[in-house]
């Protein structure tokens, strides 16, 4: 989620708390909370039958005070399975409902049979309907203070011995983690820390360095602008002009009005306020575009066409032009994101992302442990320049949630940089997916490999197998598939040398 | 610590919460919550200077509802410290002060120089003065519930990170965690968990699969017996049957008061709950002279002999005798242990260990994650027979501390029996130590060491060099030497090949 969704969360914790402020974090600040796994409904050949499953976790793993339990929901699929030489693909869910997820998992499903495997796919705790205090999960930091990596791990764990253990014939078999985005980062980490329940992890488009100052805080802003730069003539140059020329227009009488008229904006614009706010849907709607930039048509909120930037750029081939035909090109272009079915009749600008993805949780994650710095500076990128304000965010953090971030804890807890003693790790990323700035592209070790796919977008390679997918998608799912296998027959291998 | 100091505790609560009842648990409850470490002040060649420190750490670093902080103790020693290829010796303090334990673990005094070591002391929270909430820390279970292992190696770690932050030069050094008995446990975690930060560890008599069924309950119990029978003819059989004699003779009228007498009381027997104290009392004795079972003089509590079981079995030759000269006997033998310097007046059941031990600290560690089970069959071992009994176990910890013990949560969280794919460990165990039998005494692969010393009590290895030290314990720590050498050579070989 962005600003758009921040905001909405603002006026609902306004709402919560009467007589709250509602603080105006700048533009990037809303960055930080943006939904990593914005995968797109797959229309998957293979038929997606799962049963749903529950299992009782302790609400704190790592605390005796309370001994509560919360139902934690996964789902299992084993058409495919076999007891005999069969594997477990374990999905690790992140910040969204289950199910969403497990219908936007393709590549799992394709690939079932082939490692005649049980997939399970288990929901991320203060998602979907695993909520540890059911309605007040979210109601203060004391109810949201079981949202950590850490939790969600033991979770992972803790699930996979009731499995092996309660499930005949799961016990000897080898669990692979799999996951995409914030998903691909726990796989990751679930395999460095419990390599014991895991013969390996497949981290797809995982950001694991996108935070303190491993990489430029400025990188996903270059690459969401790379991607429209490539995809039509002036097409960044056009919207690097939008900015200017919207406060501009607004600067006048009847400006706001009629920028309200021309984006067909369903709620009109009234104050000053509100430029800075379309300012920031707009630049969200960019950086979703570069995240689901994918080669076929997809459904996310709504349709998209295939390659919807080259359908957007279409619009803003010209940055040369009066500052209200740029805009109403800009209209063009966001109607492409918004309106690609045509039923549109209004843009809402409070709105962005699906309701399946958890808004709630993942902004108090990017205030505590999740804190992963973002900034633009309008000469690399198309964007306003905004620097990153810790300060000023952790500050608006506090406001919030009562929560103040920790921005070195996830390095010393995952290690950073130094992860090279760890094994059987792919980190796949799209080369046009602005997450792989944070991401791992080169291989650490032997058996900590980078896969990148030029023409991929965010976690491409998880989808469904699509007649439109690039060859560099079908290569990296293949040397995954390869990678597994050989994960799988390494575990046996050692399993007959222990008996 | 032991039932003693268990009783000691329930009084002490009692005392706390007036008309709260105090259970009387079987005496192998009381083995849980042995103190692991009972190591004696030794008596270095080498000066032991150091300075102390105090760094800020969050009190609960797994979540953020509360952002409260405490001053974690540590020590530096860095007399023979070069910047120039030298390492850092991070001692992982376990459940006692840092000073105390500082002073007995002379082995990392005596190879600081060969390693141009600077040694790093860290107290764990909790101990010593490292409580997180000062004097309140033991009031209930709300202030204990910071009193975790994985809190704990989460302050080693973010200690690490402070110290090559702040001190220059040691940024780029390579760091290896040492501990002892439960410190040693908490060094191999470390390098498990957090193998970024340090490049090895030497675990020391550290029973990490004293857990759940993953060794037998008995084989703590037969190892002290076998201490016993191999010291002297008929010693473990007089102790096996001095438990009936004492309840023969308590059985009677004026058995109580005999009893006190010729056992030298402090206090006398009045009833007969305190026969089974009586016994766990003597239980617990023998156990600890198994673990202190060094070969020179050494000092505890109280002094203590060279092979302190050989002496006490110069007492115990004959169990063919009546009940009352067999228990004069035993007199005899429990004053070696209570009376070596021949100044006591009499004998306190109350007490076993030294008030550097953290009793209460380690009582709720064993109420929570550190359920060790133990038992005693008295055929196989010298005691009373005892079965674990879980449920017992858990509903007198929920009397004691109001939580419940989570008995597979370590094996889930650090591997269990599956630990192959870590590295550079080293598991040190003396063949006569009791916690031997818990602990790993073979190679698990080319770098999970194990190192066995057969002349070996509890953690040995660890303290200074002693004329007395049989020769494989010089052979012990000569290997643990060239393997710390060879972590560090490979550190500075992999730092070099980076740059």
């Amino acid at each position: 989620m962005g600003r758009r969704s921040l905001l909405l969360l603002l006026l609902l914790l306004a709402f919560l708390t009467p007589g709250a402020a509602t603080p105006v974090p700048p533009a990037l600040r809303a960055l930080s909370s943006l939904h990593l796994s914005t995968s797109f409904r797959s229309r998957p050949a293979v038929a997606m039958k799962y049963s749903i499953h529950y299992i009782q976790q302790k609400v704190d793993h790592f605390g005796f005070h309370t001994d509560k339990t919360f139902k934690q929901r996964y789902l299992i699929a084993d058409k495919h399975w076999k007891e005999d030489g069969g594997s477990i693909l374990f999905y690790t869910g992140n910040e969204g409902d289950i199910i969403w997820f497990c219908n936007n998992t393709g590549f799992m499903w394709d690939v079932a049979e082939e490692l005649k495997a049980m997939l399970v796919f288990a929901e991320h705790r203060y998602y979907g309907e695993s909520l540890p205090f059911g309605a007040n999960s979210f109601k203060d930091s004391r109810h949201l203070n079981f949202l950590t990596t850490e939790q969600a791990l033991a979770d992972f764990a803790t699930l996979i011995k009731y499995l092996k253990r309660t499930i005949p014939g799961a016990r000897n078999q080898p669990v692979i983690a799999l996951g995409g985005s914030y998903g691909g980062m726990l796989a990751a980490w679930f395999r460095m820390k419990y390599p014991h329940l895991v013969v390996g992890a497949l981290a797809s488009s995982a950001p694991i360095w996108q935070f303190e100052d491993m990489v430029p805080c400025g990188v996903f802003m270059k690459i969401v602008t790379t991607d429209f730069r490539k995809s039509g003539p002036n097409c960044s140059e056009s919207i690097r002009r939008s900015w200017d020329a919207i406060s501009r227009l607004t600067e006048k009488g009847t400006g706001l009005h009629w920028l309200s008229e021309a984006l067909h904006l369903c709620t009109p614009l009234t104050e000053s306020q509100d430029v800075q706010r379309l300012k920031d849907w707009i630049s969200e709607t960019w950086v979703n575009l570069a995240m689901v930039d994918y080669p076929y048509e997809s459904n996310f909120l709504q349709p998209l066409p295939a390659w919807p930037i080259k359908v957007v750029c279409q619009y803003l081939k010209n940055p040369n032009v009066s500052d209200t035909w740029l805009l109403q090109n800009i209209f063009q272009a966001l109607n492409v994101y918004y309106n690609y079915s045509g039923q549109a009749r209004c843009l809402n600008i409070s709105e962005t992302a699906t309701s399946s993805l958890g808004a709630l949780g993942w902004s108090y994650q990017t205030c505590t442990e999740m804190v992963m710095p973002f900034c633009s500076n309008g000469i690399d990128d198309m964007f306003e320049p905004h620097s990153w304000n810790f300060k000023e965010f952790s500050d608006d953090c506090f406001k919030q949630w009562g929560v103040k971030p920790r921005p070195s804890w996830i390095p010393t807890m995952y290690g950073g940089k130094n992860i090279s003693l760890h094994t059987n790790i792919i980190f796949s990323n799209g080369e046009i997916d602005p997450w792989s700035g944070g991401g791992v592209t080169k291989d650490i070790t032997d058996t900590l490999l980078a896969i990148v796919i030029p023409e991929g977008a965010h976690h491409l390679d998880l989808r469904a197998n699509n007649a439109f997918d690039p060859v560099t998608v079908l290569l990296a799912r293949s040397l995954e598939v390869r990678h597994m296998k050989q994960w799988i027959k390494d575990f046996y291998a050692s399993l007959r040398k222990m008996h």
